[in-house]
């Protein structure tokens, strides 16, 4: 039996190269289509794999699990089951796909029509319940950018930023599933000679992040160590916090940001393993000045996982606007939960905590239009002629991410959403 | 049949003239005892008065209701069935207990066992599972009072406070009920001249707040207005917002409060409907300049309710450190929830959202320890002795309040939490 990571695996489904869903990945996702309501999933190449089915079937026959575990809206009862066994079901589908698998899926066409659905036919839903959202800080050319251009680059960083992940909670309730259509916000708006105005955002803005999901709650008033940190977290998202910084820009003093992010955030549907990201593990960048000790940590807890953000016109035309990486995070999602519990805090399974922009060192890898065109003052060029300083009507904003190493690709799919305007 | 709020009710039950919940009240909460799990129920005079039970025996006839209503953990789903039942909700059980009431259980000795309960027999639950919650910080003394001390008396009110209630997203998971110790947080501290340190917070603080409850969802992109927010509020708790100053303090820039909060908020276990305090309106303060139109509001929005906060020794030494009132606002629940949803977010049955800090115009009715003693400067002689310039381990702190007219007295209860210290 091979370790589901295992680069040697391959299926006896027929899974292109260039797919995100290779046999190593195996995420879990929760999806519908017309003949059924919301099933846990898996993906595998360019099928939705209906884990409920599969259940049904007795393919998950040994592993102790309650019978409607993928027959719910959200994956958090099966998340909660623990990595133990969530793990162990993770390696049955592997065997279960694997190239002589000893399972009779690959051999039963009947089986395969109950249990495959191409993925045009399915309409993937939000993966997780999310309890509670916080919202990291954590890449440093992100915070050194944005603090340039509204403090010089002397007094970027504030003078917490190398001490702790500087996060805030945001609005779990409007987070949406990829798809969702976000709508152009309105608010207090407000120039700087002038009283504020009621209108929409004129500002509106991505920010390409990752989300971790909380697999494993703790106790009120129980830390979790960087060395555990992991055993809490589940997988991870792509992510999108949508922010309108006009609005957020005349209401954050003192008290943080709010209606300029909780119009909407949006989440890729599948929800990536730690374990499926195990190979892509590398060194976090060095921290100076040191860390207190509750921030310490060994081993690599970086990933190297490519991101990108392509914007598409409402005509369709398209452009790649930023290349990343989730390495360029300064603090890593250890040090981001460690950092979250110190003061007692408790998590809780379906917790969704997002990186902050990831943007790299140079121009290419910023994460947001509001770095990609330095506040509006080098606009990005369209292939049909026009040009954006933010995001307009009918512009579709596509993030992507996958890690890849020696032939085996381990991807996110995208999260993708549409602007749209009711006024 | 008279109107629940009808001063003329009396109870054929006993209720003392200063119980805060009298037959006008009829607040809704959850509740436990050895012999069975959370059951809804109400409040009369001294008596826990189960609802699931009061269902089971059909007092609830010709009200359209899930069987399992009040069998639930949290109050949401009774929320959700809309004001217009929840309303025959409340109008029955006034009938049910008014002095010559047609339903039996006044002469039934044996449903009355069956369905009262001394509230110290009675273990009180959290009333609603709270999806998410928002702190708003919308007294003018107390914005006023912690910018003076931080800025000076002319900088203190940022420029935007009096253009919109300045509010932030809060974590909900980690709001209890009263009767929850509180653990003293760890976290990062730093004194102005040298670095952050781990340890425990020094500077642990109540905020005296109140919180309101959704009880109807909008959808993604609509607006609530004021003259309709009303309509999606079911009630009020009380709420303390405690805060670790010291962890608040260095954390806090740019992003606003985070782990000096979500280490613990407390609620008191009993909405009290707006509908109960609809007697105890009072025109709200002029605001000054004027609001933008979606701002405006017309009518009597803000609530005359007496507040008061009780600091208890270890050893029970009692205090009243603060006598305060709702109507201090700024800001009223109306404009809260329609700047709230101005940018199109999304509200749902089960959000909190709470004052921020309510400090009335002088000293005594100052709504934090950080008030009270003007960051420590003029600490709290306590009956035995000794003094506080913030919350010691081993003290307990109650928040009580009630509003009172015409000799009808419409109260909340309390909330009350002792601080623990586990190192």
């Amino acid at each position: 039996m091979l370790a589901p990571n295992n680069p040697a695996l391959k299926s006896w489904l027929e899974i292109p190269a260039s797919s995100d869903f290779s046999i190593q990945n195996i995420p879990f996702g929760v999806f519908q289509t017309g003949a059924h309501g919301p099933r846990g999933c898996t993906a595998m190449g360019a099928y939705v794999v209906n884990l409920g089915m599969l259940h049904d079937l007795g393919y998950f026959n040994g592993i102790v699990m309650p019978p409607d575990v993928f027959k719910q809206p959200y994956l958090n009862t099966f998340i909660a089951m623990g990595k133990e066994r969530t793990r162990a079901v993770r390696q049955r589908i592997s065997d279960i796909f694997k190239a002589n698998s000893p399972y009779p899926l690959k051999d039963n066409s009947e089986h395969q029509q109950h249990v495959l659905t191409p993925m045009y036919e399915a309409e993937m839903l939000m993966p997780v319940f999310v309890r509670d959202y916080t919202d990291f800080y954590s890449s440093e050319y992100h915070a050194f950018n944005v603090g340039t251009m509204f403090r010089g680059p002397e007094n970027a960083l504030m003078p917490n930023w190398k001490h702790l992940p500087v996060g805030y909670h945001g609005r779990a309730s409007t987070i949406y599933v990829s798809g969702t259509d976000v709508h152009r916000p309105f608010g207090q708006l407000k120039a700087d000679d002038s009283d504020p105005v009621y209108g929409q955002s004129k500002l509106l803005d991505f920010e390409l992040e990752m989300g971790f999901i909380i697999g494993k709650g703790n106790e009120m008033g129980q830390q979790i160590s960087t060395a555990e940190a992991e055993d809490y977290i589940f997988g991870m998202v792509l992510f999108n916090d949508w922010s309108a910084r006009d609005i957020q820009k005349w209401e954050y003093v003192p008290l943080g940001p709010f209606l300029g992010k909780s119009f909407a955030s949006t989440a890729s549907p599948w929800i990536v393993t730690l374990d499926a990201l195990a190979p892509f593990r590398v060194a976090g960048p060095p921290q100076n000045p040191p860390v207190l000790d509750y921030l310490k940590y060994s081993g690599k807890k970086g990933f190297d996982i490519h991101l990108e953000v392509m914007l598409e016109t409402e005509q369709g035309h398209e452009k790649v606007i930023c290349q990343s990486n989730h390495k360029y995070l300064y603090w890593n999602i250890a040090q981001q939960l460690a950092h979250h519990t110190v003061n007692g805090c408790k998590v809780e399974v379906g917790d969704m905590m997002a990186s902050g922009t990831i943007s790299g060192p140079e121009e290419g890898s910023y994460g947001s239009m509001l770095e990609i065109t330095w506040r509006g003052s080098k606009p990005v060029e369209m292939p049909d002629g026009t040009s954006r300083k933010f995001i307009q009507d009918g512009d579709t904003v596509y993030m992507r991410g996958w890690a890849e190493k020696e032939g085996v690709r381990v991807g996110f799919g995208e999260v993708k959403n549409k602007v749209v305007n009711r006024s």
